[in-house]
């Protein structure tokens, strides 16, 4: 299976993966070629699927090259060819009534200054924050996350930073809070922007256990007290939780953003 | 322009926003509504889209719904209806012989536990490795990304760790470096993981301007002398490097990963 682009290859990969969730029996060796901007670089993919394709069965190709030579050279390739572009551009000119630019999809190109600073403030404001580590301007937060160690809160932040450009800040709960059955302090003036995280008391201590093993840290029994804990915390004072337990960075992300009316 | 999912809309706001690249003369309100699981969920977007319809020129949906009963109501909305999924199911269906399951993409769902773990771990290691603040554990490293400051290091060290579960490390290059000619003392035993970011002289100052404005730090001049610096000691130790002041930190990455060989 090979995703083709002439950009970074990121669409490509993103919905190729989508589609194949609806094979699961299926499985795949997986490569992405990306910034196949000329002919010669398209035949030369084209040689490497063929010497493949005479050794096995048909591969697959995800493509999503704009530029219409590319896509044709591509097309020629003893495999499999699925244009993601394509024939939805078509169905798009007939939407808009107007023609498509037929130029390179800059989807993942430069984008504007603006963007790329307001991303790169992000990312170091939640470096700058994470694990309750600076107080410092946490009143410029849009969004502190809230949880248990182990939780998932770094990687959430920073996909928030990375991908939305989200100020947000990340806090730890720990058992000091729980038998006061407090926030930090420095959270009391924050309430209406934290947001918390919980798991499975399965999923904590699997998680956790791979960092210190056999500790009373990761036991099952102190996961399950701390989660316990901190959803009575979000309950008593009213902050909007979810269950990272079930969940991936980028479905946290998303309910985050939708539970808080957070969108840029 | 509505992004509709059963999932977290992911891969309909990446695709969709790629498909409109190629009509730049058209400008679009964005809407996301991620999660539309139940047929209840999917009548009331209906209801929202019909009523925007109602008010003005007939919006586009850009669908990646999963489930087909989902999908047959959103498509009854009053708008342009591109189905991102279905047609190309039928491909692979064809094209695989078999039956796709029907079932919600997991393109974003949990995934699996030791994936979690290595990104997790990836971005902690980032976070610890940023900017130079810690040269423990550096032989650990996949990639060590150096540049002068504002070149984009941080923010491309922080999508490799999270994207791609890469362990990157960066380091800052400053005048001290420079008027030595050499790459900073840590980094000398890692060479052959180092890549250099560059950028272009106009670009730098203004980023730099963003944060110090009309200081030295943020002169034309001394972002010159910086970069060109820079790609002086680039060539000397035979380090790979690329140009970010034309570039996205996805494509930079993606440029990375390539000429790097770091493929997870």
């Amino acid at each position: 299976m090979f995703f083709l682009s002439d950009g970074t290859g990121i669409t490509a990969e993103t919905f190729g993966n989508t589609l194949l969730t609806q094979f699961p029996q299926e499985t795949f060796a997986r490569e992405t070629v990306p910034f196949i901007s000329t002919p010669e670089l398209a035949y030369q993919v084209v040689e490497t699927v063929n010497e493949l394709a005479s050794l096995g069965p048909l591969p697959l190709i995800f493509s999503t090259a704009v530029n219409t030579s590319i896509r044709a050279i591509l097309s020629t390739a003893s495999a499999h060819f699925i244009d993601l572009l394509g024939g939805h551009v078509g169905e798009l000119e007939r939407a808009l009534g107007t023609r498509a630019s037929g130029e390179l999809g800059k989807a993942h190109g430069q984008g504007n200054l603006l963007r790329y600073q307001s991303r790169m403030a992000a990312v170091e404001y939640a470096i700058e924050h994470d694990d309750g580590q600076s107080i410092r301007a946490l009143e410029n937060a849009e969004l502190i996350l809230i949880a248990p160690s182990r939780c998932g809160k770094t990687p959430t932040t920073m996909y928030l930073a990375l991908q939305h450009g989200i100020l947000a800040a990340n806090f730890p709960l720990v058992d000091e809070d729980f038998e006061r059955g407090e926030l930090p302090d420095p959270l009391l003036p924050h309430v209406g922007k934290c947001f918390g995280l919980s798991s499975t008391p399965l999923r904590l201590h699997q998680v956790r256990t791979g960092r210190r093993p056999r500790s009373q840290y990761s036991s099952l029994r102190q996961c399950g007290y701390e989660l316990r804990s901190a959803e009575a915390l979000y309950l008593g004072y009213g902050i909007p939780h979810v269950n990272s337990g079930v969940m991936s960075v980028e479905e946290m992300a998303a309910t985050i953003l939708q539970r808080m009316h957070l969108h840029h």
